[in-house]
């Protein structure tokens, strides 16, 4: 039955266009989640707000998030994928949580006071400069995304742990407030194996938008073959054995390569004949032909008047029902009329 | 026309019980708004909930509120009064606007700094301690409330007046940001005659919640005479002239008599001859006769199944068809899907 498996709740900020990165360490993993949960999975779009200011941008990566994630393998049937923005239920608990969160708490989260240490080694006598309150409230909205929907459980990376304790926490103390089990309290779930889901970039460092060397995930095949080129490698000469793991370009191929593909190319670089540029070939290939597919599905739902707006309104019905079981719950807890 | 007159925004925290000094200097003078202004009120339920916990109290107070002002002459056809729980609008601006305001601007707020010095006086090393994200979140929700209705005007008391300069400051960041006029920039109107609206208590201290020494709004005769019959009073005999405008019971009874009563009885008390107690009766008895009605308009709405539900919703569908306009402009703005 669906709905007695533990609901699962991920958040996506739609802040930049997908790349290989992305694809590998955390869509491949978050769909992997929905055989076993009940998947939800929704885009934080006035998250974004603190950070993004230019209405375009902000209108196009959302469209552009939703569009990876189903041309990914995201099946809106089993799923339900949905607009933060799209569930205004979010903001009136974000308030009612407020209400009950420490400051304390807040000025212990790990984003604002990165953004501290940030003013004290510029120098900057006011800590504060800068802020706002959106970054400061961040981890309340967080844990209002969570609980709304009666999470069971956050698969987060390591770096987001706290907001998933900041939301156990709030919750724990609403209940202590205003009666147990008003809010249901989630558990942290990390990913099973954190290493595996990193892929070096171009230079050979993670890959991450903010290092300036991704691969996007749906470049036309043109760019995508000249960013390949790209990857950092040894001068190791052609005729030489090489060692596979210590290749940027490997450790990309063994994440689209089949098993048959990696032994075989493993064996040519040990024995030496193969140089790097031969391996970028093949990595090139088999990018293209497994993300070939996802392209044309992208494309298709990125086109005006796609069925990319109905099938997240028919997310954003799925996540407000839910959502007010809860905030019905909520008002009634504490005393706001309905 | 009345969409041609400018708008004015009064909040009402649900946080007690209407006293005496509530209906002059708060009530009475804001309906005296509404000659001049496209007036409207809102039951600021979710801001009492920084500090009430008891959803009880929450539910009765926030009728309550509702009932006396209808009750004092509020015309819920010309005047448009909602509970702020009945527009979630609110919320969904107030997350946009924290997302642009500074964290500085709330470092100096001033509920928030009085609950910093209290922390400092009692030796607290942490001061922040037992200050909840609602109470720091405070101004921004109070920019929401004023500028979700594009309000021109908001008459409050100098103790309130940083919550406007705050809303226009946010506002202007708001506009800078994502285009001129998108919220309009909301003035400050100070009460014209502060002093005059200052009621004294049963203590001859200003009545106040927080000093205990009210006389309820709507208390049945019996208690409305015992309280009366408490005010202070100096120990001049009967028989010896007195200084009425030294007289705490004195200063009320302007509020309610007459001005030939006033008169009248101000002539007794500087010749001698008319006692403090029968200065109290003539005070009962002035406070009753208005009251009266209104205590029966007040126990008549607060009655279960009574018409008070039905205002406030028509004054929420009109609240949030306002909201709409102002919100539909905002989300366009910065780029959220509508």
């Amino acid at each position: 039955m669906e709905s007695a498996r533990p609901v699962s709740l991920t958040g996506i900020k739609p802040t930049g266009d997908p790349h290989l990165g992305n694809l590998i360490g955390a869509i491949r993993p978050a769909l992997q989640l929905a055989d076993s949960y009940d998947a939800m999975y929704f885009i934080a779009d006035y998250h974004a707000l603190t950070v993004l200011r230019d209405a375009e941008q902000l209108r196009h990566y959302t469209r552009s998030v939703a569009a990876t994630w189903i041309a990914a393998g995201l099946d809106t049937d089993r799923i339900t994928m949905y607009r933060q923005s799209d569930v205004p239920e979010t903001f009136e608990l974000h308030w009612v949580l407020s209400t009950v969160a420490a400051k304390g708490l807040m000025n212990r989260a790990h984003a604002y006071k990165a953004a501290r240490d940030k003013n004290a080694e510029a120098g900057k006598p006011d800590l504060d400069a800068g802020v706002n309150m959106g970054l400061y409230n961040y981890p309340v909205l967080m844990a209002a995304d969570i609980l709304l929907m009666d999470s069971d459980v956050v698969p987060v990376g390591k770096d987001q742990s706290q907001h998933v304790e900041y939301a156990a926490d709030i919750a724990g103390t609403f209940n202590h407030l205003f009666g147990e089990n008003k809010l249901k309290v989630p558990r942290l779930v990390l990913p099973e194996d954190d290493a595996a889901k990193t892929l070096p970039g171009v230079d050979g460092r993670k890959m991450s938008k903010s290092y300036g060397n991704t691969i996007p995930l749906f470049a036309p095949e043109n760019q995508l073959k000249k960013l390949v080129r790209r990857i950092a490698t040894d001068s190791t000469p052609v005729e030489e054995p090489k060692d596979p793991d210590s290749s940027s370009a490997f450790l990309i191929y063994e994440q689209f390569a089949s098993p048959e593909q990696l032994a075989d190319t493993r064996k040519r670089l040990e024995a030496g004949g193969m140089g790097w540029g031969d391996l970028k070939n093949e990595l090139f290939e088999v990018i293209n032909t497994q993300i070939g597919p996802l392209r044309a599905r992208y494309d298709e739902l990125m086109a005006p008047g796609s069925d990319l707006d109905a099938l997240l309104e028919a997310g954003a019905v799925r996540a407000r029902a839910r959502a007010k079981v809860v905030l019905d719950r909520v008002r009634d807890a504490v005393g706001i009329s309905q």
